[in-house]
């Protein structure tokens, strides 16, 4: 069972491809960031082209049935996420809709403030506000996940708190090792292992310790030390993976339609595209170099195991939208 | 097994208690006329709501086992279709979208010409147009029934002969008994009875011989004839029943948007609203009446038992989309 928290690529027969060649199980795709809920229906019928069209390499994931058939007929199986709730515009009704068309994940902020909740890139943060808590309801009740990657502190905490399901933190490393505000307090991590919650550790460049230069030495010592803070059962991969994808869309994550200026995110004017990954991860490709070094640091194989996709698979099961 | 191939009515708790007390085990629901795909969206969320609120009486019916399932808990399961392909506006890709959300048929056309084909009421019908033709197809593979009750002689022969699959008139009589442009000429019965499709025999006056006058004698004496023409295995009800709506429902249907006049339709300006039931089918309550009288006219409990639903089942088994 190997499964990836997150990745963005620009999608081809040849990333498809990458994923067998890494005997990936699962991967949760963000479908959309600032979509409206037409325009997420327009990429969800894109999905369905290749779908029909990678029918040998692909299939998408509904149910935990899903995911097994995928693993047993060699084919990797697609969990779709968004990355902001712009799909469910001001219609909590859209939640159930969009679940039916197969959307599993929800951020309930992209950096910014939203109907819901606060980014991690806002100055204030006044947690969850009132379609907020009902969202987190309804999402609970339909079946959607709630990931909370790009929120602020307040609204994380608050978040796994007023859930009454285990929530994720798909894609963001822990700040004790690199203080960012895409990162995450020990609070959180402890407070979202607590209630049974998974973190997919991110290999986007603006959220390791030393940015592209990182070493994979020092990743695989994070997760050593993580092991120790929350538990191993608790920890996953959330690469963030935007592999092929041209500086544009680096620039539509980040920009979206709220601002006319140019807003540079993690990066800066100077270096203001997708930044550079680090050597040992360049995409899908390169997994065994991670998986390699865990073992050579005396992580036993199950250990192995669990990070690579068996606690993903885990939390899966127990959340009520793969049913 | 007791299914009605259509129905349009003001639900409601009243309406879902009286299916219950005729023991529908499955109803296929009008879920939008001329409603484009957010408009349909919308309607679908509603339903999700009476699906939440009324869980005890109804549930929908995406698979073969839904049908089989509330057979056996005494509920009625929704089938939901499209009376016009205003819901795929001019997109493909929107057959899969809506087929997820949980619609099973869709008309081509609804009396006027559409993208797709020509409706009943167009002077002139060219048969099925390129769109029409690649809908069809999209539609067999997807798993969404054609059904052509209101379309032209020309486009409905030939939505026949192109699908793949089995079509329904779910909605409509045969000409021989009563001549509107609403039912069917004795060489459209033939052949969609040929390619296996099912006809529902409607009990909206304008398709009754003496429309709201009809004797229920007539009615079940036509059914009588009808096996006679075609075979009983093609055969099952579509009532076409508005109960509880008002009068501006019925001329949303007939007028949509795509006129700034009044059009009546089948009515007329002095009887421009609903027509006045035939006295022995009011309403859900009165199904016993018709199924009485076919015992009466000499019918044998298993010919009644396939009219009343097992035709509609097997059809349905049959198709595609209820896998």
């Amino acid at each position: 069972m190997f499964i990836d928290g997150l990745q963005y690529c620009n999608w081809s027969n040849k990333i498809f491809e990458d994923w067998r060649s890494a005997n990936l199980t699962a991967v949760h795709v963000t479908i959309s960031y600032h979509e409206q809920f037409r325009e997420t229906v327009s990429n969800f019928e894109k999905w369905n082209v290749y779908f029909e069209n990678f029918s040998n390499l692909i299939m998408p994931a509904y149910t935990i049935s899903d995911i097994e058939y995928a693993k047993a007929n060699k084919k990797t199986a697609v969990i779709f996420g968004f990355q902001n709730p712009s799909p469910i515009e001001d219609d909590i009704g859209l939640i159930k809709i969009l679940y039916r068309l197969g959307g599993r994940f929800m951020q309930l902020t992209y950096n910014n403030q939203s109907l819901l909740a606060s980014g991690c890139y806002e100055e204030k943060d006044n947690g969850l506000s009132r379609m907020g808590k009902e969202v987190i309801e309804e999402m609970n009740r339909v079946g959607l996940i709630i990931d909370m990657s790009h929120s602020g502190e307040k609204s994380t905490i608050e978040a796994i708190e007023h859930s009454k399901l285990p929530i994720t933190i798909s894609h963001a490393n822990p700040s004790f090792w690199h203080n960012a505000k895409r990162n995450k307090s020990n609070e959180i991590l402890k407070l979202l292992a607590s209630k049974g919650g998974i973190l997919g550790l991110s290999l986007y460049p603006h959220h390791l310790k030393n940015n592209s230069n990182c070493t994979l030495d020092s990743f695989c010592k994070m997760i050593i030390d993580l092991i120790e803070l929350i538990g191993i059962d608790h920890i996953g991969f959330g690469s963030d993976l935007c592999q092929d994808q041209p500086d544009s869309v680096v620039e539509w994550m980040r920009v979206g339609r709220w601002t006319k200026k140019i807003d540079y995110g993690e990066g800066s004017a100077s270096n203001s595209g997708f930044p550079k990954m680090p050597s040992w991860f360049k995409g899908n490709k390169d997994w065994k170099n991670i998986l390699n070094k865990l073992q050579e640091l005396g992580l036993k194989q199950e250990e192995i195991d669990k990070i690579k996709g068996l606690n993903w698979f885990n939390f899966l099961k127990k959340t009520k939208g793969f049913r």
